[in-house]
């Protein structure tokens, strides 16, 4: 044992020897706390559900939504025996009332609390100047809610001018300032923001200033040292609040959800071991940092003394920061042993009552937890004060499964189908990478691009050019024109092509589609500079089409080997019967420009893994996306004739090939109107065709949301605002009908507008930018028209004032007092327009969500179980969401599509998709011969080839 | 021991020192089929390719021809090391000519046998009356191709006349007649047909006549007792030869596939003891009785010596009987012991060379055979003698898996779907109860039906006749005839009652169906019987549509219990997307009248299980069985409006309701006129319409079969005349080309023929008819024209001469020299008219059969795999059936439907079909509250309701 080590040991069990001394609950309200405790310790579903709960719980307003949440929550699983507990519970908190508004009015707050701790003394009595009795910490997201992490310099732009009226009254009075730490996507602008502003010659000797470390970051160390250095440049102290971090949950979500390397560690002992990795760089920088440790952690806690000890620091020189309301014994061990403590506790965000206390309870019984080891399971002093460095080690040495927090946490089985990742702009090297491909796609504007039909690039006199609508003056391409004889050269290589195709092994199918996603993951960036510019789409949408490009192509190479096997349809002594599927033929594939490469990609990719071979046509708006798209399949090595380019215009040689004989299957996303069309067309069988023509038919929405009068106020607005005026509306998922029942309406209003206000709206072309303009000028004008219709209709509630002079923006805009049968509650506008409707309950919200002519997506904001199961089960659209965007399905997790006017009722990025795609055929053999029968058939064969 | 145990192994262990005293091979050609023994042995693949080659070989006629099927038997399958085997055996079976055919001239025969064996003598000198040394067994089947289980009257009829002479001429010859036992489908006809002709005066009095008794049937007791009363009340005496059995594969394989109660024991043991037990009926029954022993088992050979001993019985009063080729040391050792021992040899059917004694080697290599035991695997003498009763019980006793032979072989895993089973009219109780439920129905010809609308019967005006069609003066019921108004009430009951429906619960709807399938199965008969009067169906044909009628309910029922339950679609932290169905709405069901229950029941029955509501429009031809449906669905508690009962005529309220606006789902099975016409109707979307109509849409076919050079000729003419024929050819799926290749043109057509005249025609009332009326006088008109345009076009080959003279019947028709271009080789005829297409080779059969319109069935007989997997691979056929009938598809085993202009790629039957009355919806949750994530989401969860 190390001389450090037998030291931390010795202070430890110092701290369990004060604390055994004075028996005292962990919690303060004893009985209560310690059953719900133990309950939750027992039964993860309770726990979840107590959570839940919690949750919603400031948001109740009257005794009687808490007795029907407790039942809701508490009731339906099988908890009987605790409704007892719910429904007292219900009775003990007559004070939850008003709870639900976080405002982050800290100035007010520090003058409170200047006021309230004033003749308050140090109680140490020595280094009290670095420890003022005022210590407030601020939530940077609070001050500014469009930090974009791709944009930097526009987040400390804007909170820069917010924090300095702050720092300068912190400053007056005396107090101290702490920059808090949330997520990982704010840690670097939050970090930038801290060093830029205390360098500014106002701040720079200001030695009261903090932020937070959090050490289950990866990346925690550099930026520790980064900030010392930073300090000993700028010559002033700062502190450092050494924290293990709260987000765990979050983070690790959060980078499965988008396939991103995880920030934090999986296991609890790697944060502990580099917690006290970094008090030794704390210490060891005393000299300009000053160091505060939030951790209940025993171990942490004896290892700071004993570090210090070991490098001389007096224990004045640093504090304990330890929650409120919490781990009483462990607090009281540390005053006794003379040692700086404070108690520290989040004002505003929740009461600081039970919901408060419950939710802390959760935390501390975690697996992981130290209160749980120490004060539920009796775990032995030596066992708790380890090294945990030796605890990394076992775990990574016995490689069992490592659960939750273990160290394989991302490696899934093999057939599980997985995502490409998005590209996260949080990196600088990813935001540099960006910048660079919207230089080097610049330089190419002007470009003409070919058809390709049978594998031949075909120039045609007539160009069409494709322009940025952002800055409609400049050209990002012109496609080559497709007439009629061009449409109908692709249909006779299609048809030439397709026996041999038909017949090619789906394995090798697959992989042509997989080796298209390798080259549209390595060409990503430039492909989303490319959408950036031709249909104007911020950075983080255009890339995220790139990914369901790439997620289509991987996804539909995995279902094609789920479907290409023959599978046996039932075991039978002496017959053997394999049902399998045979491609439909020549199919024609007509996409939108909205998402100029994911659906020209999916539809196209689906007809040509299943053995199809394909024309496709690009929207007239993102032809250079498209021919970009075909680049992309030349290179994985698509056969002549396979899939075919035709850029021209629909009416001619579009409506050509849909009425064409040779046509098997037309997949189409699009309008409406031309759907319809399609769909009619289709049904109409031509002298000379083989087969009835199938269409696969996406169309558009008119996609409701409702806010329930529970919903989490902040979640409903963030994701309402998001889904209507993301990419400009200008999805089919768009939200355009926000459904608020009257008794939250004004409170989501009062929300909702400078929600709006806040988004900025420019050219995509920089970062950060979340509205860009419209497509073109018929749709600049059509939606104004709208707009126009929406003035005369109802009332206008908002509508951006600051808008690029020119370019095809439009302001996003709210319509108010608007009824279901207005037009703009009733027609598809596809732009960035809302229209709120007031209605009396949950009923009638169904109604009117479900009263449209669609049936594409919607959504649902509610904490109440019951309501949720009941949008559930009725809202009609093909995709519904809770306490979510109703936009950004992702492939094979949202499987997309709808049904009424929105569409044939086909899922793309399901496990349905396909099946669209061919016709099912049976081959049955009968395999006894004089008697002999086989005794087992194999359930999947080989290719029928 | 009991004294007999005693003495049976006391002689078994005689025998087996005989054995050893004459070291010999088992078989006569030594080392090349020990080899093949051993390895048959070793490897159930290599025996089961063996068998199958040696199933092919006679067939074969070139040295070339032999070759290739070893190169493709055995190379492609991973045998490389065999491969010089099969060549050196294509070198040393140069005599492998002409051996396919197996004529039954008898009476040849027998002359032969007289000549051959005149001077012969008795060795044993004693008894010699009771065993002419002639002894020819006659296979009953080979007289009568036309035997129907259903109909023992008729085969006795056709079987008697040409028996007679053969029997007079072996009295005259003094040799001994044997009735041989096959399938137990023609067991109790032989059994019935021995004792009426022997019980005939001519021959009553003639002892040498016998029959087989097979100990492993469960009957074989009672039949044994029932043939000695039948023979003591004659008065003569009559042999019986005991045997095992030799079609245990064959009868467990027809038993599960058709569901039936296996009719043979599942353990050898069983067979063993049963043996034992009918030897000592047997010689208990000495006096009117000789017995002959047919086996190779030691221990059935030594009871049945020591029992005779023991009874006193003269060991010259019974014999041996032992193959010829096999077993020498036991047949040598038999004589040593001075009994009596005949070696018994097939003719005609096989040649007596190495195919025949490789099928022997087969047989006896199997797990349970003796001689494998014996002699390969040196069990020793006290095991092969122990008492078979014994064994039974252990096996019972120790219920592990009993495997292959097991007691629990009918039973399958609780998922696997099991169909109903088919009527057995072999037992003489079904034939009964459909004589009964056939004059039950007679007693309600003319009866009058009502539509039914909302729950409530409704009765029109006009009412429709329905005719017999093998009697169109008999009326079997009146439909009430449907006008636009009650399609209006229709569709709009349906719609009032979707709301509810469809939030059923899948499990509510699933149990629906089944106790459908419940009334339907007891209503069993009834139905069949009004189904052979209104369409005209033979008692099978109809036995198997109300079959289907109960397996789509039980399958539909199974399927939507896999697709009700929302499925999650991928395994992400903090959301859980499911994926579930939604009914599409109002659905109208379009029937034909040739499967009047089966079909109007799946479609209907999907429509409904999957939460639709529907209208079901049963064909103008069958009224009365759609009727029969309805009530049905009535008795099993289908909630009024689910499911409406419209008969009428279709150019009105068929018309009506496709272009309804509320219909939102067409189900129609019917011509392919009809089906298009449907198919473009439904593409237009008028105003009002809720969804784009979806047809499900079945429509004609033009199916052809292709006979290859090597096919067994046999099966290839049975199955063909079967697929052409059946049900008069009035079926989507029957054969109307049959394809030839000119190798082997002449020999099928001097088959086809005779084979196509033994055919049964007439009233399909009587039991065993094959070929009934077809439906409608407007059919028979249409069907006739078609004869005389193929007369003008092509070759009248065959046409039946004997038809009733009145009702609606065509005889069954066959043209030859049809070209591809014909109309009689490119439309659709629906009756008994077959085309023969004579061809090249197997790349113009492939080219022929592919070149239609229509993709619905296709067969090919051959015996040659490459062949096989080739034209499993490109015959365009929704269905393809190899070596066996191309119609008579089963539901679950079978999905049936076709492509190109036979439908639109839907599969009855199949895990697909309820896809097409759905639509898909995604529900996805953000299910994360405050960082804290569910760890794991169920891959199911409760239906939304």
């Amino acid at each position: 044992m190390t001389a450090l080590q037998g030291e931390i040991e010795r202070r430890g069990k110092r701290v369990f020897e004060l604390v055994d001394k004075h028996p005292e609950p962990l919690f303060s309200k004893a009985g209560f706390y310690q059953r719900l405790m133990a309950l939750s310790m027992r039964d993860e579903r309770f726990k979840a559900q107590l959570f839940r709960f919690v949750d919603v719980l400031p948001s109740l307003r009257r005794s009687s939504e808490i007795v029907e949440h407790l039942d809701e929550y508490f009731c339906d699983d099988g908890f009987g025996p605790l409704v007892g507990v719910g429904v007292r519970l219900a009775r003990i908190v007559p004070w939850v009332t008003q709870a639900d508004e976080y405002a982050a009015r800290y100035l007010d707050l520090l003058e409170k609390l200047a006021r309230e701790t004033k003749g308050w003394s140090d109680p140490l009595g020595k280094n009290s100047e670095l420890f003022p009795v005022v210590n407030l910490s601020v939530k940077i997201s609070a001050l500014y809610s469009q930090i974009s992490p791709a944009d930097p310099a526009d987040a400390i732009n804007h909170l820069a001018p917010k924090l300095r009226p702050l720092l300068r009254r912190a400053r007056e009075l005396g107090a101290f300032i702490n920059f808090d730490m949330e997520s990982y996507a704010h840690k670097n602008i939050t970090l930038e923001l801290f060093k830029t502003i205390f360098t500014e010659e106002e701040f720079k000797d200001w030695p009261h200033a903090g932020i937070v470390i959090q050490a289950y970051l990866r990346d925690s160390e550099a930026d520790l040292r980064d900030l010392i250095e930073w300090g000993r440049a700028r010559g002033t102290r700062f502190a450092v609040r050494l924290v293990k971090g709260a987000y765990w949950d979050y983070e690790t979500t959060k980078s499965r959800q988008n396939g991103w390397d995880c920030p934090v560690y999986f296991q609890k002992s790697e944060s502990d071991a580099n917690f006290e990795a970094l008090t030794r760089v704390l210490f060891e920088n005393e000299s300009i940092v000053t160091a505060a440790f939030g951790s209940h952690n025993v171990r942490s806690i004896a290892h700071a003394q004993a570090l210090a000890d070991e490098l001389g620091i007096d224990p004045s020189r640093f504090e304990f920061q330890l929650l409120y309301g919490m781990a009483g014994p462990i607090k009281r061990a540390l005053v006794e042993m003379s040692y700086r403590v404070r108690e520290y506790c989040p004002v505003g965000e929740l009461l600081p009552g039970m919901a408060y206390l419950v939710r802390r309870l959760l935390e501390n019984t975690s697996n992981e937890g130290f209160l749980r080891a120490k004060f539920a399971e009796n775990v032995s002093a030596e066992e708790l004060l380890r090294d945990p460095r030796e605890l990394v080690k076992e775990s990574v040495a016995g490689s069992g499964d490592p659960g939750k927090n273990g160290a394989s946490l991302d490696i899934a089985p093999g057939d599980v189908y997985r995502n490409s990742p998005l590209v996260n702009f949080a990196y600088k090297d990813s935001q540099d990478k960006m910048q660079s491909a919207l230089r080097e796609v610049r330089k190419r504007f002007g470009e003409k691009y070919p058809l390709v039909i049978g594998g031949e690039k075909v120039w045609t006199d007539e160009l069409t050019p494709s322009v940025n609508p952002s800055a409609p003056d400049e050209i990002v391409g012109y496609g080559s024109e497709a007439g009629i004889p061009e449409a109908e050269r692709a249909v006779k290589a299609a048809r030439a092509a397709f026996g041999k195709w038909s017949r090619t092994p789906f394995e090798e199918r697959a992989r042509l589609l997989e080796r298209a996603a390798d080259i549209l993951e390595r060409r990503r960036y430039e492909l989303s500079a490319v959408e950036v510019f031709e249909v104007g789409k911020p950075w983080k949408e255009a890339d995220a089409d790139i990914r369901e490009a790439i997620d289509f192509c991987t996804f539909y190479a995995q279902q094609m080997r789920r479907l290409g096997r023959p599978k046996l349809t039932q075991q039978v002594p002496g017959e053997e019967s394999y049902h399998h599927y045979w491609p439909r033929g020549v199919a024609f594939v007509v996409a939108p420009w909205n998402f100029p490469i994911a659906i020209l990609c999916g539809m196209a990719s689906a007809a040509v893994v299943t053995g199809n071979t394909v024309i496709m046509k690009p929207s007239e708006q993102s032809i250079v996306c498209g021919a970009m798209l075909m680049q992309v399949f030349e290179e994985a090595g698509v056969p002549p004739g396979v899939l075919n380019f035709l850029s021209g215009h629909g009416s001619v040689i579009g409506a050509h090939l849909v009425d064409h004989k040779d046509v098997d299957l037309i997949a189409f996303t699009g309008s409406r109107e031309v759907g319809l069309r399609i769909w009619q067309s289709a049904g109409v069988t031509r002298p000379g065709q083989r087969e009835l023509k199938h269409v696969i038919c996406e169309m558009g929405g008119k996609n409701a949301m409702i806010v329930d009068a529970d919903a989490d106020l902040g979640e409903a607005i963030a994701y309402s605002i998001y889904s209507a005026f993301g990419y400009q509306g200008q999805k089919c998922s768009a939200l355009s009908r926000l459904i608020l029942l009257e008794e939250n309406y004004d409170r989501v209003m009062e929300r909702l507008i400078p929600a709006a206000a806040s988004l900025r709206v420019g050219n995509p072309e920089e970062p950060g930018i979340m509205v860009g303009p419209v497509i073109d000028e018929a749709a600049y004008r059509r939606i104004l028209e709208y707009i126009e219709i929406g003035k005369k209709e109802a009332t206008l509630a908002y509508q951006a004032k600051e808008i690029p002079p020119q370019g095809y923006f439009i302001p996003p805009t709210i319509f108010t007092d608007v009824k279901p049968n207005m037009r703009i509650a009733r027609e598809e506008i596809f732009g960035p327009v809302l229209s709120v409707l007031k209605v009396r309950d949950l009923d009638e919200a169904l109604e009117v969500a479900n009263g449209t002519d669609y049936a594409l997506t919607g959504g649902f904001f509610s904490r109440s179980p019951a309501n949720i199961e009941r949008v559930k089960a009725h809202l009609e659209a093909g995709n519904v969401y809770i306490n979510r965007s109703c936009t950004g399905a992702i492939v094979g997790r949202h499987p997309f599509g709808g049904f009424k006017m929105s569409g044939s009722g086909t899922k793309a990025g399901g496990e349905d998709y396909l099946l669209h795609f061919l016709v099912p055929r049976v081959v049955t053999e009968n395999t006894s011969r004089l008697g002999l029968v086989p005794e087992e058939t194999p359930e999947y064969r080989d290719e029928f080839l």
